[in-house]
């Protein structure tokens, strides 16, 4: 069993609208002197594929009405409110706060919003990265979201390319031989929590490689592998 | 910013009730030739831990009425129920399936109980390594639940010592020095997860060190920082 190396990108820079992240993301890692290899998990945050698709929109960050007209449009359904908390159902499927629109890091005045579809951002750096560098890679895309039950936020996926985003361990053994009841392991969500412990808040940090998953996770993945169905779902 | 390196323990083998796991898991990590450092994170499953604590009870595997009655002694209170699946709040707080009742790895006939005070548990493990080997470390104990809202398991954390739960980084400026709202980092939730990924579940690698954690990180936290109180939660 190889170990697990976690190395997060420094010198990515500001993104905008059109940016390549593969690119960008690319050179910065090898500038750095930890060029990408085949077989690792990219992970790159929300906010620099929300940027890079140009899914910024104008909203004065004082404007509760116009956010939450905004948190509204972005969203299924909506679930709960508490005074400037909303927690929603994405178009996506994702239950999180304030349909994942993100305020941080993001100029006066302005706002980012979920990427459309987090597997294509995921595949288009996957294949951009490719065709740069001829190296199969796995990339997730993450964010930060609230949970039920458990304080504090963990970073998960909302976009998978190239790796398993549930391990199906359902009918392995365990190490006495016996069948393993109830193991599908949320991999994605694991390697985008892995990451955020190298990328920090606050860091300008966006993107991370996690070097040593197994050979046999890199396969596609969806991030609506890890939405549970509500007929299926006694946690709610 | 360093890397963070996640290293498998092997070879750690059989735990029985009385059996020291700092003593077993710092000799195998040494044998392997990565013996624990100052700064470490070490995870241990929740397993080998109530292995070692005695923490198991007898309970034929197809007992379908023991086992429940074993859940409600385990339980704080039933949330829901359905077939042989029963999603509780145990008596620490945790919501989880079965009262985190183990059934795999263990001894036909026989299940594990969750540790009684998985803070305890860590922190025993904690005193014993410095005892033996003069440094300071994290540990964190992890079990690996079910989510609401999202398909797939992951490891968290279920008992901490040295090592902060929750980062809280409220009031820290984003990169353009705004100040960033919502920033409380499940931190010992995501560790217990990245270790997850080098464990596997039908591997018999029960402790992984997580290395590279900043040393700010290394405070004294417990659990119950994971739990989210009732009034707090939007998301259940």
């Amino acid at each position: 069993m190889g170990n697990l190396e976690i190395i997060g990108i420094e010198g990515i820079g500001e993104i905008s609208d059109g940016d390549s992240l593969a690119e960008i993301i690319s050179a910065a890692a090898a500038t750095q002197g930890s060029p990408l290899r085949a077989d690792d998990c990219l992970v790159v945050t929300q906010k620099v594929v929300s940027k890079a698709e140009g899914r910024l929109v104008a909203l004065d960050h004082d404007d509760t009405e116009g956010r939450l007209a905004l948190i509204e449009a972005e969203s299924h359904r909506i679930l709960r409110r508490r005074d400037d908390l909303v927690i929603s159902e994405t178009k996506h499927g994702f239950i999180c706060a304030n349909a994942g629109i993100d305020l941080s890091n993001v100029d006066d005045g302005v706002v980012a919003l979920l990427p459309k579809d987090g597997d294509t951002s995921a595949h288009r750096i996957r294949n951009a990265i490719r065709a740069l560098a001829g190296i199969e890679i796995g990339v997730v895309i993450s964010d930060t979201f609230g949970r039920a039950w458990r304080h504090g936020l963990t970073d998960v996926a909302i976009g998978v390319a190239g790796l398993a985003a549930i391990l199906d361990l359902r009918g392995e053994n365990d190490s006495r031989g016996r069948e393993l009841r109830v193991t599908e392991v949320a991999l994605a969500d694991e390697v985008a929590g892995a990451a955020e412990l190298v990328m920090g808040k606050a860091l300008g940090i966006p993107a991370a490689i996690v070097r040593g998953l197994e050979a046999a996770w890199f396969v596609d993945g969806s991030v609506r592998d890890l939405i549970r169905p509500a007929h299926d779902d006694l946690f709610r």
